[in-house]
């Protein structure tokens, strides 16, 4: 048998799959102990809070091999995890990873999702320390459980958004979702720019962690999360929360041109795709109108990312979307996780 | 519709089954920011080290829901989890799951797993503080990640073990593997008292937490972990992390008297089953000949728990078997995640 051979799990054996995973992770600062004990060891700051979340992708739902590589499901599966520190305002800190796959999966399949996790956590200042490998009848599944820190006076929660703030959104929304709609509709990477973007947008987004950090540090945003379902379902969410609701403007909203252009081609609705597609993994948030300017320069400070205002907060629970005539009309529905897939 | 009729998940929606999730969860010491926020915010003792691992378990290799009822499931994701706090000597924290459910899975169950998750952490001073649940085409999975905190001076690795060092564990073995031996046999938990405590040793495992930190606290031990895959894995592995061998003795092994009486009424071999069967969740360790009393006197301070010498710890690589006649051989191979199911 030649190394290139493909080698299904079950012919390996757990242990040596386990200890490909190992020679991976585990190096990093603040790491005692790494992979291969009962529970990693870590160093975390005493002053600060801890951060501590999971998120969990499963093939057929989130992801299909045929669309995507193994790392780069291992890198998006870290990068949402990530998202949800950056949401906070917080540093990413040491993450863990459980997979489970058929004993007919090759090797080379769990060893890229191992890459695509340990290179998105290292881009973004974390370290691996930990996971588990368990066999299944069923879809690959990848979990990830991430843990960092804040500064106590720095924790930007979903509550706290007052009348009057505006809403913001880091970048652009709908590359992503324009990324699947190509990718479900058999447009290749190969044939177009704005393909290639927006399926790598899908594929391997980039968690806003700096630009959380900086926005936390300017402590003029009221409220914060990560665009993960969609602005139509999450901005809901975090209004909620608030106890308050929103109107964004149509013509206000950052439209990828990726997903332009895709859309086009496709005779999607761009804006629909921008609202309700999901997976952009930007950050919302709110701030009083006096601090946008700040806010916006702390955001820009980070490679020039952009921060447009799309709306107000206002008393009024719901959120409504203003056309360019100004008639209010519903955000379209989010997805519900349990009535289809989503792929 | 009544309360009573079956209701699957798809037709609930996400957010109804995730507000139920939170208000089973989140109240607890240190917790900041419980489930609904992006990430928990949880305060860890600063002059303390955190452990942080990941335990999945998957419907049809690790349970089969004809049985297992949800809260046994629940309960065995955290209890796996918690065991590993315990075997490193430290005290568990926080905790987070993720679940994996097709559609037509009813709420009830999803629900039942929750109360058994938390259910398990309250027991053992730990919190569940959030989670993600998603869709899936496939089995049932639960994946629980962990965070607890240690002192410095008492962490206890794998690493450590020296030759002339007494090999212990804590309480029986066996029961675990012959209640999944009596599911397979259709052994019914009505008929008798061995297959019901042998079947609920299997789905209802105790995590030894405060006999780990009381074994942490003598500092006399030298080595420690939890018996998850089985002592013919497990002893190997702790072995080879302290570059060492052991010598078990067969007539030591402290076989579970509902393992015994199982194993007698299904034909099978009582110490296979205590020695390969695994999940029994009992700590295994290693400390000086001359530490054993002192060792045994604090476990024993937690509601008796038995600490049995099964071995000695020796220079040469490998672990053996000897048998009353003094004869060496093998401990039975463990299971392969990949190779079959296990249930």
């Amino acid at each position: 048998m030649t190394p290139a051979d493909p080698q299904p799990i079950r012919e390996i054996g757990e242990n040596r799959v386990v200890a490909r995973f190992r020679r991976m992770a585990g190096v990093g600062e603040g790491v005692v102990v790494g992979p291969g004990d009962d529970t990693a060891v870590v160093r975390i700051p005493g002053d600060r809070l801890a951060l501590f979340a999971c998120d969990m992708m499963v093939e057929g739902i989130h992801f299909r091999q045929e669309w995507t590589t193994p790392e780069q499901i291992g890198w998006k599966a870290m990068a949402q995890n990530l998202s949800d520190i950056a949401a906070m305002g917080g540093e990413p800190g040491f993450a863990v990873a459980s997979v489970a796959a058929s004993g007919g999966t090759e090797e080379s399949v769990v060893e890229g999702i191992a890459r695509g996790l340990n290179e998105a956590a290292r881009r973004y200042g974390s370290t691996v320390v930990g996971g588990d490998l368990v066999g299944s009848p069923g879809p690959l599944v990848v979990d990830v459980a991430v843990l960092g820190w804040v500064e106590a006076a720095l924790v930007l929660r979903r509550e706290g958004a007052r009348p009057g703030d505006v809403v913001l959104v880091t970048g652009t929304l709908g590359a992503s979702a324009a990324g699947l709609a190509a990718c479900q509709r058999g447009l290749r990477e190969g044939e177009d720019e704005a393909v290639a973007r927006a399926r790598r947008a899908h594929h391997e987004p980039a968690p806003r962690v700096p630009e959380g950090r900086a926005i936390a540090a300017t402590r003029r945003a009221t409220a914060m999360m990560d665009v993960s379902d969609g602005l139509s379902e999450d901005l809901p969410r975090l209004c909620a929360e608030s106890g308050v609701g929103a109107r964004v403007f149509a013509d206000r909203i950052p439209i990828d041109a990726a997903c332009r252009a895709v859309a086009a081609r496709l005779g999607l609705d761009a804006l629909g795709l921008a609202t309700s597609g999901g997976e952009d993994y930007e950050l919302l948030l709110t701030c009083p109108e006096s601090a946008v300017g700040e806010v916006a320069a702390a955001v820009s400070a980070h490679g020039g990312t952009a921060l447009t205002a799309i709306g107000e907060i206002v008393a009024r629970p719901g959120v409504v979307l203003v056309d360019t005539e100004g008639r209010e009309g519903a955000l379209a529905a989010g997805f519900n996780h349990f009535a289809g897939e989503k792929e």
